[in-house]
């Protein structure tokens, strides 16, 4: 029998955590607060930021929105980021991508300070996770990380495949899997023979872009699986992974959608309230 | 008939290419230079720093060598590093580790700039390398990849066994094979069965501290065995793999001493080089 892993479930505990978490500090009399950025008008960045911030609302804390036009120039952008880095009421900036072609994302990103970096996607973040070091950690890999531990599936010593190196996801998750004691596996478009890499393992996570890639012809029996991939189809959303010829082999799957792509905006909630903290603790060692 | 790779042949040969650089550079005024710090005098780290120093100047470079007394405090440290970060006849900074108990390295290592982090093991460097962006790479594990280069092993959808996940050799490792194409699969001292890692992969590079932990139940025939491992004996230096046991079982293989020993100072002697054209290039862009 095959388990569906209820992401949804998982990622509405996480949230009512932080949300009680969020109204004990609100006695104390501080609000953590994410501020969101968007620049131009995709209509899927546009619904991305809107459910980010209804949930940063909805668990109490303060919303902070900054919509630039289509045509900002690095200049405009950076502007806005270096202001809300100075805003103490702003604990979490988080810059939606992917930008308009004529910006340089990656140089914008890099002004949000470490503190603030709620998205855990600057080079200073990329360098504190590698070298084990206090950060925020990227949304999605730290919400694969929680459904595990949410399905006390344990980690240490285990024999963990990771299906893509991306930047979002495969990159971070394999060092936070190894960080956590798992033996990694990592393949990607140049691996060879993809099944021997993900037939050797008990968990496989597959975050390659690639609708369908993986099929019972690259697991073995009992094998726990986790879909990041999103892909509209005009039969609704489907992942990396073909689930229903899963079924009766692997032992628990995450489900597209309802698995991880809710645990991402949880995660983000979790960091916002993480960047609060760092910063209190910050403000209180300068004074 | 399982081959010897020579890395001191190998070495030799990148020490003399950066000799050349360093000559022809010199006619034009500019003069790489790489300052030295040690710390107390723990004998072994004298031995390392004197076999750096003398390697710099060999390759024509300039030799800055501070040396502070055991009881040295933080901002001792501090200020020489500082000091080092301002001169701009230097090139590159190397503080030797391990510093003496009452130091906290980490914070020290990390005032060195990016742009002279010759040994790669800042936050900042490790940031850089996560995220496949310029900057300089610790040299041991570059030197993994250059002696793999040099023997025209091909890395691209290779199968890359790392055994080992240290801040020195293996993290940085995983990631330097990774953005090379291989596929790699990580064992550490959690893995449950090393040699069902281990027996997967075309190349195994062993990287633990543990002596002779690798022989020939770990590999199948044909493997190429690197080993990054170093300790002292009685008769003389070991490495962590049982590399007369891998005779006629492994196509090649590194010795100790003699395999990677000899790339780790070479590739400082490159890192120098590329730290010098770097501060070069960013004072042509300030100017
Ligand atoms: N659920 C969520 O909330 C969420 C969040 C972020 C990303 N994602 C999804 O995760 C996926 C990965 O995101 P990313 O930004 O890390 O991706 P990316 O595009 O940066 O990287 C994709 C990786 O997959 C590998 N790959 C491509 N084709 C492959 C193949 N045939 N076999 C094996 N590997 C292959 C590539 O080599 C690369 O390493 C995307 O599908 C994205 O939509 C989901
Ligand atoms: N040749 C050189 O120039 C050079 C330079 C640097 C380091 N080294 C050597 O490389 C080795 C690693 O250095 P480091 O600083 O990265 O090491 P480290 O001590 O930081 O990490 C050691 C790693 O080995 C793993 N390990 C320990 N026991 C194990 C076992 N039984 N099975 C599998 N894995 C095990 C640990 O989990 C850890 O990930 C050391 O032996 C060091 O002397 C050599």
């Amino acid at each position: 029998m095959t388990t569906t892993i209820d992401g949804s479930r998982i990622a509405r505990r996480i949230r009512q955590q932080v949300a009680e978490e969020v109204a004990a500090a609100a006695l104390s009399g501080t609000v953590p607060g994410l501020a969101t950025i968007l620049v131009g008008d995709d209509p899927a960045s546009a619904v991305y930021v809107a459910a980010k911030r209804r949930a940063i609302k909805e668990a109490g804390m303060r919303d902070f929105h900054r919509h630039l036009p289509h045509h900002a120039t690095h200049d405009d952008v950076a502007e806005v980021i270096d202001a809300l880095a100075a805003d103490p009421e702003v604990s979490g900036i988080l810059l939606q991508l992917p930008l308009p072609r004529h910006l340089d994302g990656m140089a914008l990103i890099n002004r949000i300070p470490v503190t603030k970096d709620v998205d855990g996607l600057t080079t200073a973040s990329a360098g504190r996770l590698a070298r084990g070091e206090r950060g925020l950690r990227p949304c999605t890999p730290s919400g694969v990380l929680e459904l595990l531990d949410a399905e006390n599936i344990p980690l240490r010593g285990a024999n963990v495949a990771v299906v893509g190196w991306g930047e979002l996801v495969g990159k971070p998750l394999t060092q936070l899997l190894l960080s956590r004691g798992a033996t990694v596996s990592v393949a990607h478009e140049h691996t060879t023979d993809l099944a021997a890499v993900t037939r050797a393992a008990d968990i496989v996570v597959v975050a390659t872009g690639v609708r369908g890639l993986v099929g019972p012809e690259h697991v073995r029996p009992g094998v726990v699986v986790i879909d990041v991939g999103i892909h509209r189809t005009p039969s609704g959303l489907a992942g990396d992974v073909r689930s229903a010829e899963l079924d009766g082999i692997a032992d628990r799957i995450t489900p597209v959608p309802g698995g991880v792509g809710p645990m991402t905006i949880a995660m983000l909630l979790v960091n916002t309230l993480r960047a609060a903290r760092w910063g209190a603790e910050r403000e209180a060692v300068a004074a």
